[in-house]
């Protein structure tokens, strides 16, 4: 995967390509008939699973690197992606099982107190969702497993990835209520019934009604398409597909959907 | 206002007691009857406005210091506080107007290429409301002034600033459908009339329907009290007050107010 050579510059030189003192950590969700999952990681060095992270290049903005590494982890570009919080206590790094030194040690590469990885860093949390079937989870420089995890059985989580992985779910949440959501995660014609099943399980409840596809519609951000899908003996609901100009117009200035 | 000697200190050794390369950029919403304004500075280098601004100390958490931060600018501590957006453009510190190495000339300090302040920031964004009558505007280390403006009357203001009102104006608005307001913004004890006002003011439109204290009521966020207000002749509107236990716990886990 990743020779000696490159981690060692990663760890010597990386203060030089890479803003030092701030990471980004992304919780990926991923959705699919009806289920949610989250993107862990396994660290070589640390005893849990962690969110998937990494640092900004000099030359890139936040939401570039936020999608460089979503793309590294996930083998998909431009999926709908936004901050949800940014963390910065001088104690989150903390963990009980994470032995800084060790870590190095085993690397083989020397270190000194000033390196650029071992000073505070503060992180800005970034989340995403993709269809979890398209995907093909890939570990990075420090890591040897990355896997989907069901979203209600999500194992110990290092540092303080919990609190991020609550307050993802929760930003996500309400942006549901505020931003179109869908694109790239249903397929190009859908049923009414498709959305609706998407709204309910990135909500995790369940809706009485139909609010959320009933205002995509009357905010002009969802088409009734003429063809219908047979879905068996008198059943065949209309399809519907996104307006893209008005959906990204929504995306950027933010709308009011419940 | 500050010394010669403490200019000099933050510039020279700032590194070691703040986290380098992270800033925080505060926009501070004033309300007071009807209106909506926003706190600006005016450094004293630079020829336009900025938000109010601040670095982190190595031992404080985020919000801890843009509690800080604001507390320094209004005199007003544990304000409504929340996230907005973090910043982090490569080129978002030019500004055509801003000579770095001028600037530093009349600070009569000379510093080198590797000064902590000189190098590429990430600026984490806060909004905060308070009223502005209660304020007691200050300006900061490197600012002569600081004074409020009328949020449809914001005058040029440099860096990406421009962009961090929009953005804090757009998040605001979405978290007002999420989380309850009004504490500290309003008397203890309001009318229904006076909290409506208050959300026109913010979302900066006029609402059909008090849905929003309907559905604080609803939710056992606001208390009808049996004591009435007197407002003329046959006028007099009871009074609610905010129950404080409900109200702090919808605002750490979010509610649906629309």
């Amino acid at each position: 995967m990743y020779t000696q050579a490159e981690i060692k510059d990663f760890i010597l030189n990386g203060h030089l390509h890479y803003v030092p003192h701030v990471s980004i950590d992304c919780a990926i969700f991923g959705y699919h008939g009806q289920q949610l999952k989250i993107l862990l990681i396994k660290n070589k060095f640390i005893k849990g699973w962690c969110l998937p992270g990494g640092y900004i290049k000099r030359t890139e903005t936040l939401v570039k690197a936020a999608n460089r590494i979503v793309k590294e982890r996930t083998g998909i570009g431009n999926l709908f992606l936004q901050q949800f919080k940014t963390f910065g206590d001088p104690d989150r790094a903390k963990t009980k099982d994470f032995d800084e030194e060790k870590w190095f040690e085993k690397t083989g590469i020397r270190i000194t107190k000033k390196n650029w990885l071992i000073d505070q860093t503060i992180s800005v949390g970034f989340y995403s969702i993709t269809d979890f079937e398209k995907s093909v989870p890939k570990p990075d420089l420090m890591s040897d497993e990355c896997k989907w995890f069901d979203i209600d059985h999500v194992p110990r989580v290092e540092f303080d990835h919990k609190e991020m992985i609550r307050e993802a779910l929760q930003t996500m949440r309400i942006h549901l209520y505020h931003y179109p959501i869908g694109y790239n995660m249903l397929p190009e014609k859908f049923t009414l019934s498709e959305i609706h099943c998407l709204y309910e399980t990135l909500l995790g409840k369940k809706l009485d009604i139909s609010n959320f596809p009933k205002k995509l519609i009357t905010l002009g951000l969802l088409k009734k398409l003429s063809e219908k899908r047979s879905i068996g003996a008198h059943r065949a609901p209309h399809l519907y597909k996104f307006e893209k100009a008005a959906y990204d117009k929504a995306l950027k200035e933010g709308v009011v959907l419940s």
